[in-house]
């Protein structure tokens, strides 16, 4: 859950080459809200999607494809948009090509590879699902802040998101 | 990546029955940045952890492990403190004993079943890797923000982590 909490009275005493130092009990309670947000949040909108036949990240793949041009995309950029190694994804567009949301096709002329495209029941799927994924994100999270606090946390994550997406993209 | 952008010219006329609205652009991009941060957060601590063989959630049961009275804790009791279903533990337990860094252990008298009970090796390894699994978290999250907005986001979020941990709990 958390990253360490020795702060306390029995800190061990600091060996030299430790220059980091603990977090605070303060960075601490905040870290440990994030690591759980973050987990229960994912676990609680896959629940709500199970009815539906679909997993968070199948969830995920129907929307960035039903906004691509022609509701396809090069499956090496699908990739990169949903920040999942290419290995994975080939594994997940398979899953959802054998329940019929997405065709993996070769694009005639083009030999960068293959294409995920979404079929019209991936589109139907989508549009009929959203609406329930939307009011799960709201009640569970969205419209638990203040208009303040949505911008706030917006402009501390930002930055973080870019620091972490350059990185990313290094690797 | 996010829930559903339709939020421009093109949104569609909505239906009666749908009266959840969508999320307005000002939410979209808060629930943007908090997926991408969480996600690519995950992706990066575990890939800092990968020199020491860890992967981020066996480094969580050596950090909740090496926190609990004896080193040791009920298996289910270890599930409900990481939020993991009790099959998923155990699978990822059984991988930590072969790696030598706990060890299942039936309690005399105790019919509640079995502990997951922290080696004398996965002591030393919690505490080897420690400093640097905080270092990654201060580098790439914690020291990224404000004091200010660090209290900010805890007091956002903690009534949300509350909210989640109740569902969890019910279900």
């Amino acid at each position: 859950m958390d990253t360490h909490t020795i702060d306390t009275a029995d800190t061990p005493e600091p060996r030299p080459e430790e220059e980091t130092p603990w977090l605070t009990a303060r960075e601490q309670r905040m870290w440990r809200a994030h690591l759980e947000v973050a987990k229960l949040l994912e676990y609680q909108l896959s629940r709500e999607l199970q009815p539906h036949n679909l997993a968070i990240n199948d969830y995920e793949i129907l929307v960035v494809l039903s906004e691509a041009p022609d509701h396809r995309m090069r499956m090496t950029d699908l990739a990169t948009a949903t920040l999942q190694s290419k290995s994975r994804l080939s594994h997940q567009i398979t899953r959802m090509e054998n329940a019929g949301l997405v065709l993996r096709q070769e694009c005639p002329g083009d030999r960068r590879g293959l294409y995920a495209h979404l079929t019209e029941q991936g589109w139907e799927t989508m549009q009929r699902v959203a609406p329930d994924h939307v009011r799960s994100v709201r009640a569970h999270f969205i419209d638990r802040f203040t208009p303040e606090q949505l911008d706030a946390i917006y402009e501390a994550l930002a930055p973080v998101a870019e620091h972490l997406r350059g990185l990313r993209g290094r690797s």
